[in-house]
Formats: C-alpha cells, structure tokens, sequence
C-alpha cells in the first residue's frame, strides 16, 4: 500500500488563520515536507509550528534562490523523489504550502512530479489575495465586476494592458518591481485608487497608501487597484 | 462603547474548511447575522452550525431573490440598520458570509454601509476559487501566469476577450448561463482544457470535463480554464 500525500494550504501567515481541516491532517502524520530558502527558516513550518506533532519527522525541501529555471527544476526533481519513497513504504506525508497549494503555491511543482504516481489531495489555504484585501479592508468584486491577477514579474506592457482592461487588479510578486509598477499606476491616473500591502496578517503587516508605499518592496508584498465607482454598491 | 463587527468567511461549504479565526470569533459573540434568500435555509449558517453558541441570537439578513438593484438595495439597507441598533447597544456583531467577504461577497453591502461608523474587522475565508482547483486537482497559477476571474453573467464578447488574453480564467456564477460559456470555450478551441465543478466541497460535489458538464448547472458551480503546456512546470 502507499501512503498518501496531502498538499496543505497555510495561509499567509497568522497561525489562526489555518483550516479545521489543515490543523487535523497536519496533526494526523508523521512526515512534514516544507520548502525552506537556502539557509533560512522555513515560512510554512514557522505558520504551523504550534500543531506540529512533538514526534514528527520533518523534510525540508531546498529551493534555490534564483529565477534560473533549471536549478530549480533539479531541486523540485530531488524533493520529489525524497517524499516518493516515504510514500512508497506506506506512509502519508503532508507537504505544507505558503498560501493556497495550486495559487502561485510551490506546491505544484511536486504534484506535477508526482500526480501520476500517488493518491494526493489538496487542502486549499486563504490566499494571500483575500488576506491582503481584508487587511486593506477594500472590497474587491462584487455583481458584474472582473478580476486580473498579474504578477508584478511581467513586462510592462503587458501589465499595463491587463491592469486597463480590469475593473480590478491584483499584483502579486511586487517586490524589486515596485518602480516599474507604481510608474504604470501613475501613468493611469491610478494612484489615487491602489493599495500597498506587505505582510499581510503578520504581525509586521503595513497597509499603505501606494503614494506612501517604500522605494523596496519585500517579496511579501502586493498591490490592490479597485476601480469601483459605487460606495454603495 | 459601540460593539464591533466582524466579517466573517465561512469558506465553499466543507465544515472543516472554516478558519481557526473564524471558529474563534463565531464563539465569542452572542448575535450572529447571516443572509438567507427568501424562504430558504442559510447556506452560511448551515457551516457554521455546529460552532454557533447555545444562547445565540440568529439575525437573518433577507437577500430578495432578483437581479433588479433596487429591492436588493433596499434589503441591505434593512440588514445594515438591524446590526447597527446592536453594535449601538455595544454588542459585537459577527456577519458570516459564504467564501470570502470581500470576492463576490454579499457581506460587501452591508460593510459599504456601515463602515465609516463602526469598527469593522474583515476574517478572509477560503474562496471557492481554490476550492475548486484543489477539488479538480488542477494546478491554477505558476510563475509569470497571468489569472483572469469572470462572472459568467457577462456578455458574450466580454467574456471571450478576456479568456482569450488569460494564462488561466475561472468562471465563476455559470448558473443559467453555462450554454453561453461552453460556446464561447468551444469556439475558442478551449474545451478540451476546461472542467466543470459544482458544490466545491461539499458531499454532492461534482468535478467533471467540461464536455460532460450538464445542461443547466447550479448556481454554485464554476468552470476553469488552464492553458498551461508544461506538465513538469
């Protein structure tokens, strides 16, 4: 028999804001997979330290820092093989995720290795997309309204157009790309109605007018446009 | 004192798939208000149900079933003035809400009109976004991917151009409306990468291609659309 692997969501950051469902399935296991930055503490595990089983077995999964993808293709390739073989004997292993698994979450980089192979369920998390717009407290759609969620990765122009074409937009990943997004915003008359948000449920969470937003961004960063007319809506 | 407000997600329908912070919050208040469409049970507070106080006191929000703006509005105007006379009687108040408060959230109206007199604090809730990715075992967004959400209540062109500039489109309220979207996916050569689900989460739960979908769908369903080509990401 092998064993089961479950993909857990957990969230953008406060603990509390774990599912029912994640709490048990990460207390259910003995194998605890998390990415962890070259030389950092691991994001996800610090988010669910407190559930961890006092007996656990935890397997940190090395993700390089660097945009390169075949670096990163070989550590996804190893971290995969080190969770099939406890799968192989038989025995379940959660692999925590920041945010939701399949929302820009690392965690699809293992299911796609893995999918063919093994029974996996994904336990989805609170993305750091509605975190941000209930930290900024701005609603984000409502009725006939449509969303894009743009990477702040993207060429210029390519953000530009989407961000016109939205009744409101989200821009994920903003980080060292904050000039080059606050530009296009500026060029748009948008300014007045974009939000900057940083942390979001952490303790050091900021919410800023972009206007107010720091010249570096940290990767935990993102950026709200809404365009709604209608405060009543 | 006034009473604070809580807007609270209640996530797509799994029991389970509440929020620590959610659970927390239900406990601790003695008025719950929920929306329930003329006649019917509260979806919302069907979640919830098992985490609700003995000695609570339920405030039902009537959301008139109809498009037109004008009943609605007024039926929102209704829901804000019954939690006002409470959180002015200095009595917290939490206003559960189906998914997210902020996406698509009914729990908008009622914080359009009462925010700028009441402290308001917004709990992020699992959208049915997510849940419906993990429930298909779809991966949704990876690196530079670029996510458009649309209500399938819009025209037909609108909804065309938008999922065709897309990496990755989810459209949400298919409702009535799913001979019109499975047009426009098959015009565009789409269908073969599109999967129909309804009732993400909950035991009655369907994931189906879309070519198998069926012909009237419910208003809890949702179609996505991956164009995604490189299955090891």
């Amino acid at each position: 028999m092998l064993g089961k692997l479950f993909g857990v969501g957990v969230g953008p950051g406060d603990p509390e804001l774990l599912t029912l469902k994640a709490v048990r399935v990460i207390k259910s296991v003995r194998y605890v997979a998390y990415p962890v930055l070259e030389d950092n503490e691991s994001f996800s595990k610090s988010v669910v330290a407190s559930y961890l089983n006092k007996d656990v077995i935890e397997i940190p999964l090395i993700v390089p820092m660097t945009v390169q993808r075949n670096p990163a293709q070989l550590a996804y390739d190893l971290s995969a093989k080190k969770i099939s073989k406890i799968l192989d004997d038989g025995e379940n292993v959660v692999c925590l995720c920041e945010g939701d698994p399949f929302f820009y979450g690392s965690f699809m980089y293992i299911f796609s290795r893995l999918s063919d192979r093994y029974d996996i369920e994904i336990i989805p998390g609170i993305t750091s997309l509605t975190a941000g717009t209930a930290a900024a407290k701005l609603p984000l759609l409502a009725r006939n309204e449509y969303l894009t969620v743009i990477p702040g990765t993207l060429e210029e122009a390519l953000i530009r157009d989407r961000i016109l074409r939205a009744d409101a937009a989200v821009i994920m990943k903003v980080g060292r790309h904050i000039e080059k997004i606050k530009s296009i915003l500026n060029d748009l008359s948008l300014t007045s109605c974009s939000t900057y948000i940083e942390y979001a449920t952490l303790p050091h969470q900021r919410v800023l007018k972009l206007i107010d937003s720091p010249l570096i961004a940290p990767y935990f960063s993102m950026i709200i446009v809404t365009k709604g007319t209608d405060p009543w809506l």
